[in-house]
């Protein structure tokens, strides 16, 4: 048997290269992407390998995750839960279908990952690799009890000593963290009392707001239809205005937010999130859908991003209804194109400018001492209409 | 013909007093209603009466805004446009409610406003006005370019002059502002430029971040069935918490945004709003709500959030569909009881904690390590089904 | 262990009631609710307790049925995918309800049911169960191969004949049935190619239209708050009310659906429904709502639909999300009150008249020939701001 | 000034002709579309030109009605209220935008209908009007009393008179009609109360029910992309297509509906309504849909049913926001190709088969009997999850 597994190099993932090899005497071949996690990759391919890989790609994604997955969703101004801008949930969908690729490639019939079974990455994983090849094997070892008998890390770290794999690690973390281009997540350990609050030396891609910086700094994003393609004036590929939004919002504290979730397992879950580039796109966005998106258009659309972020969060990126709602959000960004100026001070994002070619705002409509061709009184037939219903309610109940 | 008239004192309403009776040799009976906006109303009756009301109530209907308006609107976590927080629109169908109340205890057969035939307001007292009383007359001298022919506020004080009411006040002023317990706005004049910046000392009920207090306060907010009822464990009344807030957010700059926002009457506006306890309320309440109120129902409410803004926002308060909304509201809130966390800093709102009787959040759940009474094995079963369609479609098109 | 059992006496449930003693030494107590199935359930008592059921219930429920759970779903118009009125799935809460009102009142542990592993009917048995006793285990033998080997009806026979338990079924059925006071069902077997018609013969609650009656009928439905009352101006109790209009819509083979629909449990399903008496007061409803419901509270209600109809469907009734749509359903149907007549002829249903104390209708006002209190010059303000963002957006796509 | 009138040579309009030329010394320009109001329009040029009109266009818009108007609507499954499939409302834009093309093309600054000023045809070619062209002149003389002192149709016979332009037409009518492809409506005099039945010989496009054919007709319509393109395996045009279902619906009765419905101007109208192909055409692309559409889509979409129609029927068609939800309908057409039969019989459309190249349903799958690689097993595991937030909600409750 020929397996994919999603593999990093540490702990849970090193133990599942060597168990997947004695269990089911399968060739593993091994997948890293590189989503901007930051961690050094170097490496990990020689790693792979001497544990008993027959292959391992190391792929780097970031732009292709930054401009058909991050954005798209920014487009749609999906925020879960009101608070969370979904920065795990936007990366599985691209590594389960890199997997899907790879397995394809190389003849695979399985895919292995270490997400646990209470989590919503399984979900996301699984929901991906099964709507792109539906007749795929899926190994998610720690929904097998009998057969993974592991209850912790220090089992793990025994269990690779005894295949002669010692490793560093140590065998309790305070919290289990995942980080990509777009946030670092924490969750699980210390957070897991939600009156809590988490330690200031927790955070990781934002400074401190005590230590942040003391002088408000204005910045410009630029937008083409709807995705951001400059910082300042200076036009970035998508990966690489995600990251400078990213080092400009760090030094200001911008993006954390700390929120109890719904996970679609059905349990609550509490989260804490760093976000500092996405948190400013996501304001200068709708800042400049305000002047160029219609009124209705932009009702319409936000009555949708409830149900499109669950989309995203469930884990259904590759699914006809998540599809047929991106149609229309596309077809709601084809003149969300202009700048925005924000200012970045102290965890803040303070919008204080927009412009646009497609503006539809105009100051002699709605001055108070220019007509701008409206006939204030047409506004006398507009409420009468509008309250006609309410006055035949009214006379039907006073009888 | 007796008239009710919505009456501040100010030039525009001092001129509306004098011309009713000049016009149509009405009775004029002056109402203000204290909605908070902190004005100094000593003297107001005597002034009227001067100037010709046969009647000035002054209405302190502070409580009633606070517990019957504001915060229901606030156990909806209404929002317009993903960012107002509706402080103008909700004090409308209470002043215009209770100018209705009057206008039948007077045997009044009209009402008159100041507000012009470009705005919301307008829309929002005349639908208030049409649904509780449906033959009531409405004056709204601003539509009537023929019979009230002022152009400005020169205009209207050399009028005044004739008559020999001299007042004080500069003919021009900088921008439109609107002040009451929840917020202050500011339109208009020179905001009427969306790419510049207002100044700092526009600002009224917030302090510049620049002097925003330099060390965090955190505080704990109270409520039960999603309304607010205590302060760091100060049990107040409805609007006392609100200005209590106010006080609090003041401080730390809280609450500050500025918007460019689509009126009912068709245009776009930019608008700049000051809602410090609002704004702390807004955060604390969504917080709460995480840890007590079902996912389901969460989800299907957010999506009832936009159309429910936007009622308030168009003036459809006193209207079947919002009543019916609220049902739905009021019965997701039975629950949102509890205490939450803030940290206020420098504009930001930074929930730290949240906990109730009633929390649904249990760390035994979602532990990495507890079983919790799940059986992740469950897991496997409930992705394969949400998966089936997915497979079924991917088979069909791959043939 | 104790275990209540959804008996109803046939092969099945006669199999599990022998298997549950045998499997789990088990103190059985069976459960048999009448919904009006129309079945005979004289004897089951004796039956089950001859089997070895240590208590058997009969349970007449069809009042409650009507009251509690049909009418409410059609006070809400609910209808599943644009054409099933729900018919099985409104049964299955209460079914479900009562068993564990049993199990705690018996003290059992467990409760059974003979739904398969593919259908929906577990699903709302089921949710039902743990909403309503979270502790309480479940045992679905059909979904447990291993212990319950049964391949079909032959195994099961022979199975019983083993057990010394003849019966007189025969081994297969050309479909599966499911009848109550609502609707019957047919699905599977010779219906599982969706090009193809069921016979005439397969039919039960409705006439074939060949020898519907050649004369079309016409009656009268009361309501009150949206709950039928009377036909014909005969008051009735719900469950006698229904029934009137089932052996009415019989002679006029009213309320045959043919429909393939989506599963809750991820499949397409070929269903053939006959719901004579919910169709015409499906229609009747909704006729009498076009008089008595306010267009913005309709149009809102409309959008909920689909939602409410996909939460009863998909068995969560006892949830929460479904509760807080019932409460915006009940304050929308205050005022439906009043009547309708229905003309029946040959499978239809056609409304022709409608009146109600509290109509919204006014023939005045919307006469061509009478003003009724309407300035038609209104309508140009009304349609000017209507148009105002429509004419900004073309101007500025005119550049 | 050139003005571009919406023509049909009859009463009003001819009114309308000569009292353009009078009032405004305009030059008229008619214009007559034929939308398939089967009327005799041979003649109308030289009428038009006979009574001082500079120009007639006669302009047969049929092929263009269907395919970019009907068919996208019923793509959507738009229904208004639940009930009317908006025959009249769709014809509006296309009339509307017609007439912006003539007056760009002619150099006309207005355009002129007939419209009354309580209904919502007036709203429908106004806004497509705005929408167009910002700039247009609309002039409706019936919401101007002082300019066009017309009470009723005696009025007008007697105006014309003495302009020496005699008509035979007679001075009442019993109600309004319109006609096109899609439907024909009925409106006002003696349908006023809507407690009364319309006369049988009012009809117009269908067989009364007692003189339908007594035989069911079983026919076949086949789409692709959710458009109708044959019926009976020949393939025909769009409009075409239209008239063959009008003319098989007409002999069975098809289509008729009797309902109060909500105007956007407000008020509650009755309108009867005859539309036998829309309806054949209804029930059949449901039908498909119901193989080849995907569930999640299916539920989404049918969320957006109330919204689209409403604006549809509002006269929001050149607007954004319906577009944007166009664009999401287009993208759920993909795949509903295939063919349905139905039978038609005394009024009723019975859906008896569906099948598509793109189907989704599995016969295995379903199968009581067989597993179709569904593992019953998994439904456990499904309904556990499913299940998870209704156990901790009652946990929690019962404390």
């Amino acid at each position: 048997m020929k397996v994919v597994l999603a593999y990093s190099g540490g702990l849970d993932t090193t133990v599942l290269l060597t168990w997947l090899q004695e269990k089911y005497d399968a060739e593993v071949i091994c997948y890293c992407s590189n989503v901007g996690q930051e961690e050094e990759l170097d490496g990990l391919e020689q790693k792979a390998l001497k544990h008993g890989a027959v292959k391992c790609y190391v792929d780097d994604v970031q732009e292709e995750f930054a401009a058909d997955y991050i954005y798209p969703i920014m487009q749609a101004n999906a925020i879960y839960e009101g608070t969370y801008l979904l920065g795990t949930s936007i990366a599985r969908p691209l590594i389960a279908k890199r997997m899907i690729d790879i397995a394809n490639a190389e003849g695979a019939e399985a895919i292995c990952h270490g997400a646990t079974g209470k989590g919503n990455d399984q979900v996301r994983f699984e929901l991906t690799a099964y709507a792109l090849k539906p007749d795929i094997k899926v190994i998610a070892p720690w929904r097998m009890p009998a057969d993974f008998p592991f209850e912790g890390r220090s089992d793990m770290i025994k269990y690779l000593e005894e295949k002669g794999i010692p490793t560093t690690v140590s065998a309790s973390k305070p919290y289990s963290m995942d980080r990509n281009m777009l946030h670092i997540s924490f969750e699980g350990g210390i957070l897991e009392d939600p009156w809590n609050e988490p330690d200031e030396n927790m955070w990781c891609m934002t400074k401190p707001l005590s230590q942040a910086a003391d002088t408000p700094e204005t910045i410009e994003v630029s937008f083409e239809k709807g995705i951001p393609v400059a910082v300042n004036g200076e036009t970035l590929s998508p990966a690489a205005l995600l990251k400078k939004l990213n080092a400009i919002g760090c030094e200001h504290g911008v993006g954390r937010i700390d929120i109890v979730e719904n996970r679609f397992t059905g349990m609550k879950d509490r989260g804490v999130y760093e976000t500092p580039g996405g948190t400013i796109l996501h304001h200068a966005h709708r800042a400049l859908e305000s002047i160029c998106m219609d009124r209705e258009t932009m009702h319409l659309r936000d009555g949708f991003i409830p149900k499109y972020a669950e989309l995203v969060y469930n884990g259904f990126w590759f699914a006809p209804e998540r599809e047929m709602l991106q149609a229309a959000i596309t077809k709601s960004q084809e003149t969300v194109t202009g700048d925005v100026r924000v200012k970045l001070f102290k965890g803040g994002v303070h919008v204080c400018g927009r412009r646009s070619p497609y503006s539809l705002y105009s100051p002699k409509l709605v001055s108070f001492d220019e007509a701008g061709g409206y006939d204030q009184s047409d506004a006398t037939g507009f409420i009468k209409l509008n309250a006609l219903r309410l006055r035949v309610l009214a006379t039907m109940k006073n009888g």
